[in-house]
């Protein structure tokens, strides 16, 4: 493995096997496995688990790690191609990344979505043209268009709770007062369906998700058993769930649009995930979500202390599963390739 | 030891074990002790030398960390219970903390005073819902009510230079141009008592020490033939003693009033100790402070230059009683836990 | 080898043995040679390389490193002798400097020029102060007066490449918006110097190097068949070049004075380095510069993606030449010191 970039980059064995790795990694450790290696991390925009958790991946694992956070200790990146640069940024990616990806073995890159052009966000064209700057070993830590590291910990968490397979997942839309990004409804999609699961997308009208992420999951179903469905009835969607995936994202009808995104989402402000949501669910139905989540606001907060929530497990399943995907792009052994 | 909270939860004895091994640790380096081992370090509040310190003493332990600072790389964490998060703060640590515990072997957390209500912080109320939110082994990097690895490093501080068990330390209150918490004369205080020693708060009307924080130390004081006791006027306070300790913390008689609290130290701006304080004291009077301090506001420069400092002593002195700390909590040898 | 602050320090043999060091390390990793080492990085000003190749070098050696930014995670550091230290800065470098170095077996420190009085920012008076109070291992991370660490990799990079010991390098100016340091400038003209090579600084008027840069360096050429001189004229300067090495800097004939300084820039917006400007170079003659550089502000963009563009080598080199100063600096083997 050279790139971690998509889920859907990964065939269902090629998951599992990573899945098995992190379970290996996690019970048995190797703290001298990656010894004198180098993971540079660059963080375009904010995190927390992240930043956290893949530190401590590479230390668990006798490596290191330097932080780049532009805006905060290095200066401002510039990203758009033929520009003049006299305005705030000092430097421009096309020399930035290369040279910061001479200094590692293998490097993370972490770039939201613009949030203007819903065609640009969803072909990651900011996320890939970095991407084309990097001749090492690559992490996606979030871009526009998905988050597979999140992806990964998800299954894992799924798989530990004992989820079955072909068990049915909502993937539920939630008011938030910003619009957020895409990444992680698109990344949990294309996991569940790569899973096998029977898929709902609940969301309100004008919160669809584009069209290309629900092929995408679909194509993946195809060859799974999986099935991937939409609906704004959250009774018919709720029906018999085992899962119900909470996250908040942007009007993909007004994209782009700031006044508009947010008049569509304030008229949604009961889109606030409570018990009651649960009617008809399974009755030991789990809640997840990638977090950070806003109490009372998402999510009711006498769910996410309650026995439901999952997802501190989730956020937990982020340290094993990336310890995975770090040995396999950085560990020379054959016992690492078999 | 479990967790590192506050040096009143010590015994005299298991203070001076721990000081034990601070110095085996400073003469004998153990460079591979705690290899594979994460600490976590969470900072609500800017730091230098629990910053600087904690990681190098980590790293000269064969461990690594991570740091999370809120609001500076990560989003903001709200704290209070209960709230509706439509505001700053992206996440609540009833999230963030658990999943940060599950990152690492340890954690630190540094969580200055709120400075509105004396009660809550004199009971330490957001950090002990803090700690309680964690499962792995803790350590108060300052807390509202106290800071234990400086009480630690200043106990080491006066062995060293061999002042005597039962010698004479003042605790003088200084000016400062922003009110600052208690935390450190509580810990000082404590620390003092705890050693057997003859304190005096040398504080100005306005500015005594809270009756619980007195009181804790005179109870400390009670079993090893110490003393406590405090006064407005710096020349009895000062006859013959063999530590001036100085610290500048708010007003308690207006605490959270901050107009109050600003003229109240406004009328003791001549509370900048000089070398004229020294008079009465022994002629090898030490002067003591945490840092940072600010020159010719709380102290005179030519103090801070001259023979009687030994602040950078006391500041040093954090790394070794912190690798002591990390090795108590992290290392699992029986060896270690004798 | 104690200190690394001044490539003037060194002889042209220790030079090439820092050199040899250097490859050595890149090609035979030592990953525990610093097993338990600490090295300490303080960053006065921003940074993306060095903040990024210095703890990637720590790393590959097997040491650690902590980051201290002051103003982002930690308070402000005040500089100034005798203040009274009631403003912004919380803690006086006299204190935080002999601090930070207890804690770490070598200290990295970054202050760039104040840029106010040119005589005080040649002496680097602000840099020798803060080195002064330091009692350990110290590196200049780039000071008002030079950057050593750059000269170094820049040096690696022209004997990789293998332009002759005594080619032709022109130091050309170059326009930028704001007002920059002559610490690249000085250090490069005196690493050219040192290696012996023909060395042409190109400047318009009002913006020639300072007397002592260009004397220093004419000291140095005298003892290895270099030379030194300077011209306005593009053409001339250019003819059978080997090396065009770009950098930007602030007016020296108003230095200090912002506003006669833009002005003076203004009118040398021309001054962005285009394919024109090799006219008469040798036809292989590369272009070089520090980094970061402002795309068709400084250089044309078709330039830096362009062959002769060796800008992402020298970054790259920034690590290899470091790993040797640490070595050198660190490794207590009467092996290193051979």
């Amino acid at each position: 493995m050279r790139r971690f970039i998509d889920l859907a980059d990964c065939s269902r064995e090629q998951v599992r096997a990573l899945l098995a790795l992190a379970r290996a990694l996690e019970h048995e450790p190797q703290p001298t496995a990656l010894a004198g290696k180098v993971l540079g991390l660059l963080f375009m925009n904010p995190s927390l688990r992240t930043l956290a958790s893949f530190q401590a991946a590479m230390a668990r694992l006798g490596g290191s790690s330097f932080v780049i956070s532009p805006g905060s200790g290095s200066w401002q990146l510039e990203q758009r191609s033929g520009i003049v640069m006299d305005g705030a940024a000092a430097e421009h990616v096309r020399e930035g990344l290369p040279v910061l990806a001479s200094y590692c073995d293998a490097l993370g890159i972490r770039q939201f979505a613009e949030g203007k052009d819903l065609d640009a966000d969803l072909a990651d064209a900011r996320f890939l043209a970095m991407a084309a700057l990097v001749d090492k070993p690559l992490i996606n830590l979030e871009s526009a268009a998905t988050h597979p590291c999140q992806a990964l910990a998800d299954w894992k968490t799924l798989d530990e709770l004992e989820v079955a397979q072909h068990g049915k997942l909502v993937l539920a839309w939630a008011y938030h007062p910003r619009a957020l990004p895409l990444a992680v409804p698109a990344a949990v999609l294309q996991m569940a369906a790569l899973r096998g699961m029977q898929v709902t997308v609940l969301r309100p009208e004008g919160f669809a998700l584009p069209g290309a992420i629900m092929q995408k999951a679909r194509d993946a179903a195809a060859h799974t058993g999986g099935h991937v469905r939409e609906t704004a009835d959250r009774h018919e969607a709720l029906a018999d769930a085992d899962v119900l995936y909470v996250k908040e994202w942007a009007s993909t009808a007004c994209y782009g649009d700031a006044a508009a995104d947010a008049a569509a989402r304030e008229s949604h402000r009961d889109w606030c995930v409570s018990e009651q949501w649960f009617e008809g669910a399974r009755r030991d139905c789990r809640l997840m979500h990638c977090l950070p989540v806003r109490r009372n606001v998402a999510i009711r907060e006498e769910l996410l202390d309650g026995s439901r929530a999952i997802v501190r497990r989730q956020a937990y399943n982020r340290l094993p599963v990336q310890m995975a995907v770090l040995y396999r792009l950085l560990k020379q052994t054959s016992e690492a390739r078999a």
